[in-house]
């Protein structure tokens, strides 16, 4: 609840009246509400969640301490009937969540109001992990390491790359997960050079490399890891690339500490890549925050102003894909410590692990 | 690809220079690009896909015939580039899918662009199903009756609440499901007062209903479909309810043809609800259009201005949810014909098919 009070405090100090907050998983972050489809209005007194008849009871029941009020006709006009009520002047909203259509809800609506778009003032509090989060977190990288676990020595030529996420999607829940934090990858051969495919038909055949990347959800809080396993033994020109993508990646999570910039670590993992020629095959950030959502802050590729900061948690994924040929990618979590940082995940890597 | 020349038809017509699509699934429709994360851009002349890294090589391969371009520093100012380059001055944005930081990069970035905020354009096009469409629609409801059929014996007191879910999740990827449309609600006992209950550790006791609500995604279109089942008999009281949200149903799929209101499909079994005493209960409207998206057009509640049409596919769900005992709902899916509707899906719901 510490969030929800320094929002408040920001409200008083820059004479705001309310903030409203469209983003789902910021209203979680901020309330521990587990619904959807709904809106918070943050003000410095009460606060109040607009919500329709599907959620109501079981707001009452999750935020005793926020008012609750059932949507009438739409949820933007109940809003601002809301916003008359309070006599609210100055508003801030969130400006990569609200949309065009509330915003307009919003000017038609309420007279003389003024709408003060804002960026990150939720998400500011959410790159740093508080102990609880912590827990969840690594959690869900536990049952994804099990998982992983029992499906690996599945991965065999002759079933379909879909057949392995399903296997995979099965062990997750069955190791006590809620669900795969997003659609698992699993690209077999020259699908891998596709960094988003998705698992298909396709057949895996002998001496192809599988790439998956998947994630665990355990109580709204995420784990995101990628893998590389042969069927068979690997040829020379793989291990090139694979030892050049896990030697990137230790580079990079070397450099990891509190104070550095982001900037810096995927430098690391890039200038590397690129010194070994495939500077054109790495088209990524080397990492992203993740928490609440499977991405989220800090950013950390070649563009990002962060600095890093303590309890922060990221991954670390190098890769190098050529069209054609196929792909390697290489991902764990790690979380930022008072000196250094801690690498949370434990799936085997090395290249004589990753062969049957 | 008809529903992409149709708006370039319309842009013609209204003059417009072109129409900025920012909603996945609309993008999807239009083309059938399968990344996300992207934005389209239809003009009268060439149609330009804004993508990342990720999905350039996937954009490609899926839709050739659409020019595809990478991001650079950042997806809007790449489209803010494009935009100027194009000389393009009226600009059609999807209201309900552009967000006030997208649009205040376009205003600051392009001079003298006006941009004129639409609604529904493409979810016109989406409320009346192709026949290729509605192939998806029959395999989707077919490979979730079968995987609740191999599920319905499982439910039986001293299971949790999860392990049915999880249970029917594998089921639906065994029988060729891609995935779960949403997470599966399975919800025990007076927790089915709730009618967007999760699935918790809870532990299905004997005599209790346990309320499913469950839907299958094939090749990205979907089904949505809910059943009750008992663990043990029937209470009187339990029967009572059931069979009037049963008659409910049934009044509501019989008010269905081309040419009717959406609003007299609702009123059919709200004013049955309501003439039997439970009108406090049944807070949501009785269905929604269903297929790239769960919820999607036509609305079908009291409020809806909608006529309905040959070819639409929505849910029939009424429901009657009493806080601290329970809850029934009962959900079909049915297509409209052109003399009346086709009730898609077959799930037994019969009182006496519904316990063990």
């Amino acid at each position: 609840m510490s969030c929800l009070n320094n929002i408040k405090q920001t409200l008083r100090e820059e004479n705001v009246d309310g903030f409203l907050i469209t983003s789902a998983v910021n209203i979680r972050y901020v309330t521990n509400f587990t619904g959807s489809e709904s809106i918070l209005l943050i003000t410095p007194g009460c606060d109040y969640l607009f919500t329709d008849f599907r959620y109501v009871e079981q707001a009452r029941q999750d935020i005793p301490w926020i008012k609750i009020v059932e949507k009438k006709i739409s949820l933007m006009r109940t809003i601002c009937g809301k916003l008359k009520r309070l006599k609210i002047k100055k508003l801030y909203v969130e400006s990569l969540y609200l949309t065009v259509y509330q915003y307009r809800e919003i000017i038609g609506n309420k007279e003389g109001i003024r709408i003060i778009p804002t960026q990150g003032i939720v998400e500011r509090y959410r790159k740093r992990k508080t102990y609880q989060e912590l827990e969840k977190i690594r959690t869900a990288i536990k049952i994804a390491e099990k998982a992983y676990a029992g499906t690996r020595e599945k991965i065999k030529a002759g079933l379909s790359e879909k057949q392995i996420a399903d296997f995979l999607e099965y062990e997750i829940r069955n190791q006590g997960g809620e669900k795969s934090s997003f659609e698992i990858i699993c690209a077999a051969g020259q699908r891998a050079s596709l960094p988003h495919a998705r698992a298909t038909e396709r057949i895996i055949q002998g001496k192809e490399a599988v790439l998956i990347d998947w994630g665990v959800c355990f109580q709204f809080y995420n784990s995101d890891l990628t893998r590389v396993r042969f069927v068979d033994r690997i040829s020379p020109a793989y291990k090139k690339i694979y030892q050049i993508v896990l030697d990137a990646q230790c580079f990079a999570i070397d450099r990891i500490k509190p104070g550095r910039k982001a900037s810096d670590v995927d430098s690391a993992a890039r200038s590397y890549i690129e010194k070994k020629g495939y500077a054109k095959c790495f088209g990524h950030g080397v990492g992203h925050g993740i928490g609440l959502e499977v991405h989220e802050g800090p950013t950390i590729n070649s563009r990002s102003k962060e600095i890093l900061e303590e309890s922060m948690v990221f991954t670390v994924e190098p890769g190098i894909y050529i069209p054609g040929w196929g792909g390697v990618r290489i991902e764990d979590m790690v979380l930022i410590t008072s000196s250094g940082c801690e690498v949370l995940s434990q799936v085997p890597k090395k290249i004589k692990e990753i062969a049957v």
